[in-house]
């Protein structure tokens, strides 16, 4: 929510759904800068490593956002109350800063509802076992409405945000992108790991658990969206349903690596400590006894994992490293993939005739992603766009 | 609390109780401008009376100062927790913006301290029956502080404020006043009353119910402050410890109202339903059978006042009314005037010798009240402080 005519909008929404005759329980998130200047003051404080007292500052903007909602709602002639994440019952581990949802105790939030109050939650949080405050971190307020949505048994879920739904590709690269109506599960999730940041993936995988339908639709208009939902027949005849992209993306590379168990262990791990996550990995084998591993990482943690990567080469003898920021990452995503074979061959066949070179290759059952130099990103969004004939949108898009 | 530099040096204060062997408890009040940038924000939404949200709103203000100083503590090396006020155990009743502490719940605060940690704790907030949030209006944190040193049965509780302590007078009107180094709670409750906002009523009120010392000092200086305490006998020996002063009055009177029951019990009714509070009244019979009565009330209710009283002065049949916004309160104070006549009548000869004349007279057992001109009050204010011998200090003040 960016600022009170943002939060004015938002409430004649609700008043609409409202006088439709819907019971409706609406999530919000913090207002426009509010958590940013909240991680301000905490640096100016020193350091910043006391997550559980974060938690507790940060868990305010939403706070706040839910009791402005709620007052407007009121204003507006809709009754409305607004619950911070402890009172909604949203209860969670205690891993604080990125804490996941345990269980919801929405006692409070029925008995509101019964009462004919529209229940205005603060997003983002919720209570440690200890009984402390806790916040979800990226993708929390998506996250807790979904799981929301699943408590309750809601006929639906919807994330305004501020793109109009799900597209075939990024509009913004693709001019012939086409909006989807609907989408399953799984292609979300893929969809949502390789860039496309419609929705945090942890969010989708919550609604695809407890087979929640989610609309994603843009909250200054009042179009339908994407509904994320099962996987339906229409779709199975998509092989593929989208081309997704991801430039913050950079690659290194080692050298000359001993062949014994344990290497990739090691090195992964000394990463993972360092909260560094690394996306796909390649291994190979051109010499005896000496491989070469590959792996990317996203762009910003590449200073941080320098280091951690010089160390493990030096502990495990490896001739050298090689780093590379300029690399981004493409993806085709389709749940009919899994029954067609000759997918990544077309994709490899696209980026080939326009003389665009393939660093990495990685798949999973409905995906195949290559890692390409970033500034040929646009050509190959396009290029494959076209390929899969989902320029002419003729197979079921709205 | 007014910003990070703030913090920081109420942190350094902090951790020097520590280090002394103290387990110390913090309420903070919320920083600088949020409380008002919050009330902007909730103004911008629409219609001003939903307290309950209102509550949920403001509350989240104290809760980021105490997340901020815990942050700061531990940054500096002191263990610290902050506690919103449901956490710390708070439980108040329900009346939004202005909520009364009914309890205190205070294990988490106890095993907090036993794990050695600094506890603070966001003032100004309660949990009503409800689970609500609520906060507890004027005077908030510093009741707060007291109820929690109650029930913790601490040695002290020490509001750090921004003066230095309770003075025998205004040291801006009269120079020679002097910082007491005690004061009485009953002389405290008058002087709070009176318009030495050192201290709210309330807090004082639960100080004295519950025999908790409190100490108020200056949070930028490190002199003792002034202690409330219980009645000392050094105290009984003076006639009046203080003047005290409030120009945020204004007077109303109401000419020839009918002399029967039931008379001031609508005005003053009328009155309360809008939130009004009357501090003097006088009611005199002039002539047969009809009476004049004059009141106060704080100088900004003034506009909300009249069009009440102007539909009693017709309800009732009075011949009209009058107002004047140029007053002020003179007050002397002393639990020692309980058994020394003539205090009162030194206070009248005193203002009499200055030319003051005198619009109103109230009296309590410890305090004389007097109504005068607004102009006139340094000038009163330095009299009385001279008449009752308080400027050359003789009387055990430090």
């Amino acid at each position: 929510m960016a600022s009170i005519d943002k939060i004015k909008s938002i409430a004649e929404r609700v008043a609409a759904m409202r006088e439709e005759g819907n019971q409706v329980v609406v999530v919000v998130s913090a207002m426009g800068d509010t958590t940013d200047d909240l991680i301000d003051l905490a640096s100016a404080t020193g350091e910043q490593k006391w997550h559980r007292e974060m938690d507790m500052l940060l868990a305010t903007g939403e706070q706040q956002s839910a009791a402005l909602l709620a007052m407007t709602l009121n204003s507006q002639g809709t009754p409305a109350v607004s619950l911070t994440g402890w009172q909604a019952g949203i209860r969670s581990d205690d891993t604080h800063s990125k804490a996941r949802i345990i269980s919801i105790a929405n006692d409070r939030i029925l008995q509101e509802l019964e009462q004919e109050n529209v229940v205005v939650i603060a997003g983002f949080q919720g209570l440690s076992p200890q009984g402390d405050i806790t916040t979800l971190g990226r993708g929390g307020s998506d996250t807790t409405a979904v799981a929301l949505a699943a408590s309750l048994l809601a006929d639906r879920c919807i994330i305004f945000t501020d793109v109009d739904g799900v597209f075939t590709a990024d509009p913004r690269l693709v001019p012939a992108a086409h909006k989807m109506a609907t989408i399953s599960y799984e292609e979300m999730l893929e969809l949502a790991s390789l860039g496309a940041v419609v929705m945090q993936p942890r969010a989708v995988e919550c609604a695809m658990q407890y087979h929640v339908d989610v609309e994603v639709r843009n909250s200054f208009k009042t179009d339908p969206g994407t509904i994320i939902t099962e996987g339906s027949s229409m779709e199975k005849q998509r092989i593929v349903s989208g081309v997704a992209h991801d430039t913050n993306v950079a690659r290194i590379a080692i050298f000359d690596v001993p062949d014994r168990p344990g290497v990739a262990s090691l090195l992964f791990n000394k990463l993972a400590d360092e909260g560094i996550n690394v996306d796909m990995v390649i291994q190979s084998a051109m010499r005896e006894n000496r491989n070469d591993i590959a792996f990317t990482i996203e762009k910003p943690d590449l200073a941080k994992a320098l280091p951690v990567v010089e160390d493990v080469v030096r502990e495990l003898g490896a001739s050298g490293l090689s780093y590379d920021a300029d690399v981004a990452k493409v993806s085709v995503v389709g749940a009919g993939m899994q029954s067609h074979p000759g997918v990544a061959a077309k994709m490899f066949e696209a980026l080939a005739e326009e003389h665009i070179n393939i660093h990495m290759i990685s798949t999973s059952e409905i995906k195949v992603s290559c890692l390409i130099d970033e500034d040929l990103i646009a050509k190959a969004v396009r290029a494959l766009h076209a390929k899969y004939e989902l320029d002419n949108g003729n197979w079921g898009c709205c």
